[in-house]
């Protein structure tokens, strides 16, 4: 069995090359430039990883693993418009550096170029993996419309919230893995049990990621601590506070958020502490966790060969960064 | 045989119902609201038209047209955020009405909803289809691309004109009939002469665009003579006539464009007739609809099935809106 590193290896191997050609500038700069910006590549390489639970990975995996990891990069690039972010991962966004207009078409040819990737696949597999890819790109997309809906939506509750969070981020890391077991031949209910491993794991991330921008070391995160807070951003966090703190200290909330004082931040996480919205948070983390390691047990077949998912999910919980 | 008129209905009942679920609003609402400024269905027709002329047309025809009508209902809400364009028929455009954020994810659900269609064209056209629809996806993203950096290009040659017309508007009419002789069952060539037919048709379509913004008859196009003059669009005739009308000519042209008085569109037409680019233009969109024609002759099948690509050629040749 391969480990993690070497389908990273393998991965980047085909992937980090030029994607796109030279000509009609600046479009396909604009694409190359968010591919610069290398990711985790966590998604493609869960692709692989499900494969090899139950067959040899094949040509098909990569063209599976290309596509999801494109369809990401296009989100990336039309989410940072939507946005207004001026930097990712410390570099100039694709709209700050090339203009609105290049990136929302740079966006568009990601999202051609991942079904063109996609379209490679075997026939044996093509129809079910369009069908996966298509109606999880959907969901992103729904996703990101609850996300923008919730700036402007005073209460939000933790299944609105938890709802948005899942179709945004989990359900691709999900997808990625029901791929995987596609192409590696696997029956539908193993099939299922991945992709529920991977939905519950994501949202168990999105907690980890909510809690570590407010508790985390900002030495080891290198983001500023309490980003979240500032931006007034919705997270699991604020939205517990929310509903579990007493009245006076809403109204404390309420005021910080309208005022922005400097001590904002520090503020704020008195108030989660108060709630023990922390330790909530820990919680859930936890449960989101093992809910997805039941699904992971659930997949028939011998459990070593589950061994580096079961890594995978561990060292994603365990991370302070 | 069916007529145009029949194929119009027989898509018209499939694809005119809610596309998209009710849920996650405004996202659909948005996505619905482009559908509703029905255009022509020249492309979707295209398909149909192109299969019958070597077998029945089946479901495949309908998911391939749908994409297609799919795609260029993307492609226009896009365009419309890049163009700041608050109107489209009359109506207005979904970014205008939604916003631009939504707007353009409107768009995204749209794309992929294309390729949900798409999807569904069985196992034996799947990987052909997909490749066709990839292809020119990728070139109208490419037009427009060219398009924009046109804006702000001072000079632009005949050939460069024609290239980002010909990606922008042509391939997808040539990759609709393309498609459908796919779907029917077509050889090779067949489908290379459909495609073919349908870029030239679709040049000669743009010229006579063109043509009628500037000289046609505003009673009957329904819209201001000389739109494009008054916005500085680069047309045929603007192209051709930088090119072949005198150096004072040229002067006066730049002195119009810098400060667009009152009679411009009159002192422009005058230049343009000066330099006989009318007469031009009327040659040119003849020189590609007899190209286009002699690749319709070329296609080997009786010439009886012919008549309605031949019929929908000359109609949008001799039209005056």
């Amino acid at each position: 069995m391969h480990s993690f590193q070497d389908f990273t290896i393998q991965f980047e191997e085909q992937f980090n090359v030029r994607q796109f050609p030279f000509h009609t500038p600046p479009l396909y700069d604009a694409a190359e430039h968010i591919l610069d910006i290398k990711g985790k590549r966590i998604r493609p390489i869960c692709v692989y990883l499900a494969n090899e639970m139950f067959a040899p990975v094949g040509d098909d995996a990569y063209h599976a693993a290309a596509a999801i990891e494109l369809f990401h990069n296009f989100s990336l690039i039309h989410d940072d418009i939507m946005d207004k972010a001026p930097l990712r991962r410390g570099i100039e966004t694709v709209h700050q550096k090339f203009g609105e207009n290049t990136a929302l078409l740079a966006g568009d040819v990601m999202l051609v170029k991942a079904y063109q990737s996609l379209s490679k696949i075997s026939a044996t597999y093509l129809h079910r993996s369009l069908d996966i890819f298509s109606k999880t790109a959907t969901e992103v997309c729904e996703g990101q419309q609850l996300d923008m809906n919730f700036e402007t939506k005073e209460q939000v509750s933790f299944e609105e919230y938890l709802n948005m969070i899942t179709l945004k981020t989990s359900v691709l890391v999900a997808s990625s893995l029901e791929l995987g077991a596609v192409l590696g031949g696997a029956g539908l209910g193993n099939q299922e049990h991945l992709y529920e491993f991977g939905k519950n794991l994501g949202i168990a991330f999105q907690v980890q990621d909510d809690y570590l921008d407010a508790f985390g070391d900002a030495a080891k995160t290198g983001k500023q601590q309490g980003g979240d807070i500032i931006a007034n951003k919705k997270t699991f966090l604020i939205i517990h506070a929310r509903e579990y703190c007493t009245p006076e200290a809403n109204a404390v909330l309420d005021e910080l958020i309208k005022n922005n004082p400097t001590n904002k931040v520090e503020k704020v996480l008195q108030i989660f502490r108060d709630c023990k919205a922390d330790q909530w948070a820990t919680e859930l983390k936890e449960k989101y966790y093992n809910i997805a390691l039941k699904h992971l047990d659930e997949v028939a077949v011998l459990s070593e060969r589950k061994t580096l998912l079961r890594q995978l999910a561990s060292d994603l919980m365990m991370r302070e960064k």
